[in-house]
């Protein structure tokens, strides 16, 4: 019986550690990596601890056996490789929301750019729906690496109960009650972020208004659309398991 | 005699699912696609019926099984997967147009993006006269997803006799005689608006006079230019049969 | 004899028509493809004929068994194919120039998004001083295709003794001692469009004077440096022969 | 023993050259390259003589075999190709500074690009920190080639203890400790002048202050942060050894 349910705590724990990885590479592929910085969280469902994305690797290297279990103080409780020092980023974001089952910390050129326009973010395009309104936080008490308990808790602070934030001139965090919907926040964001650079002085002048963006995000960022875009990217950017 | 009338019958549904399965994967290829968003349509000829990409799969990932039959209020009539709740663009455009064989509706940036200028689209490149003039049409009623029958409505009384609208902070709707005249009017609009967005200010000073544009319109937008692009694109971008 | 001296002209020719497809597809590969539309012409040494790329076919597509011989008058001597309709920008700019053994005419984006600014070209990197001083010539007598020999000889009236023009709204026009030259300023000339349009505003600040500019056009534009660049590209791009 | 000695100086010789054959490779492979031109040298330890990658050959050809010795007045000391006519920039950068090891020249587009806007470098990603304070030296004394060792030493004086600096209208050289740091000094220079380039106008409202640009430099580009960015190098991008 012990045995049984060592073996379902066991698969419940490889399948999570694969979902992470999936995520890590999704990432990856979608230009979010710099090369071994940035990294992804999930939460061991009901509990203080989650996976992360070691240090000294790129997020398209990530396999489920490099990933390392942490507690809310950053602590490695498992794993073979170096901690991210900006673990904080993820453990205060867990500590100060338990919806939140997965984060996401990377460098993505345009929004990275974005942030530094001071501008607000616009609907222009179905994405921005999924954060504006209110526009996103910016995060700008520093610019340099969040290394300490007291800055993560700073940006959990700045992030409050919002999907993502700016790390001015640094990169973005975001989170969701999974590590798909956090993944698929950065990625949206920087799409929508990268939208708005096209626009030439920054400054569309037609975006969808507050009330709309809100119907928008509910009908189109719905569990199901994540659902389906999730099992997309499985097929079709992994390459995983044909089609049913 | 029966049964011969069905094998043909039979071919002539092959072959338009066959050009709509091509259509599909020649939209995700020039980079319309979305994730599982965007679809296109092409009308079984003299009917109220058409044939419809599948929501839950990308356009690249489409073959011939997938497609379902569809008529003019939304009903599916053959077919195994779900279908677009945006399935109304297409039904009442073909309603409304006898002329149109097929529809297309994507999510392109650089066209989206374009519609947050409120600048008209200007002919700075040939593919621009294959639009301008008049100005491409712009459907604001709503910025949400079109998922009844009277935005449906909407959404092609905007469209008028013309090749293409730009759905502002959603994506554009391309028409054509047939779906390889639809597909290439979706390829030609986000060509020559992701042209416009190079500009700096996104105002050219130099454009083709509209005389001009109607001259070049018939000239190189002409039904033999279609065919001659789409045979190139059989060849080259799927790799079929060697040419001739 | 006779078929000696047939041996060594079929192999003259052969040269000449393996250099005419290495340039198509290095033009390909440069992104200057615009699906079957662009050609390149090379012409047989001290004659009034010239080999051409044929109509209906991409620039990547091209075999030595595809190409058109073709007369001043813009007759198609030898060749299986149909002949492009702008065959007067070739033939008239050969008519003018006993100099030019090559010339390109192509529709890369960035070239010719740039002459929709009504800016002049300035010399911001290396590349620009393969053209300016003086400005590169424009052609706006008509943004329609070049399909008669009076608007081939306004092309190269307007080309005159330089190595390239922007058709206004429509594309580029190259020339060269070689299709290897004719080729080599087509990829320079976009390279330099496409990093002008980079500079925000489109106006830099700082160019190379033209004096510099003479300077090193000679320096750096030499034959030699042309042989090596080609050399490199059979290389690299063409997958050809181990390097020496 | 002399032979032993021998093989012992050979290893140091094979493993030097690959470490520099490895850096042409990457910077090739992150757009540095344009055609032949671009080189890289890495200086013998503890003399007056370096590796550079000869003429002739694109960055992502170079071979161990086909690099050169050469002193610090240019001299070709071994080696089977020509060399570069701006080996000065190389020679006259390790003459002035005992502490470099490592030169790379390279002509990225939009490093090139930013040049020509006369506008600061703002550290607007963490990668600016690595350069500003103070802001990134311009040379300007020739936009020509640096083809003396007259204006091999302007150069090294123009540089003097910095990282990088702008040829304007021409390019980037960058020093190093190693060439490993020389052509990171590369990537990240061309990433962030790309980045600021992505701004409208060229102008970012909020960027890293002075003092805080300081500690990041130290934190996040401190030798431990080159040596896992260079291993991801052989890993990820020249497909070196599996991880450990």
């Amino acid at each position: 019986m012990n045995k049984a349910r060592k073996t379902k705590g066991g698969s419940a724990e490889t399948a999570l550690k694969r979902r992470l990885v999936d995520a890590c590479r999704i990432l990856a592929m979608a230009g979010q990596g710099d090369d071994v910085w940035g990294h992804a969280t999930a939460r061991v469902p009901g509990t203080d601890t989650f996976w992360m994305k070691p240090a000294g690797l790129g997020l398209e290297e990530i396999r489920a056996e490099d990933l390392q279990l942490i507690d809310l103080d950053g602590k490695v409780l498992r794993g073979p490789h170096p901690r991210h020092s900006e673990v904080f980023i993820h453990a205060e974001v867990f500590r100060a929301r338990a919806d939140v089952g997965g984060v996401v910390h990377t460098h993505p050129v345009p929004a990275t750019v974005f942030s530094s326009l001071a501008v607000p973010l616009r609907p222009i395009m179905h994405e921005g729906t999924n954060f504006v309104p209110p526009d996103v936080p910016r995060f700008d008490e520093t610019t340099d690496l969040i290394v300490t308990p007291e800055l993560g808790r700073a940006v959990a602070r700045t992030l409050g109960a919002r999907p993502a934030l700016f790390l001015v001139n640094h990169g973005i965090v975001t989170a969701g009650a999974t590590i798909e919907e956090a993944t698929v926040n950065a990625l949206l964001l920087d799409k929508i972020a990268r939208a708005q650079l096209m626009v030439p002085g920054g400054t569309p002048r037609i975006w969808t208004s507050d009330d709309e963006a809100l119907v928008k995000r509910k009908r189109i960022y719905s569990p199901e659309a994540l659902a389906s875009r999730w099992a997309y990217y499985q097929r079709v950017r992994l390459g995983k398991s044909a089609r049913s």
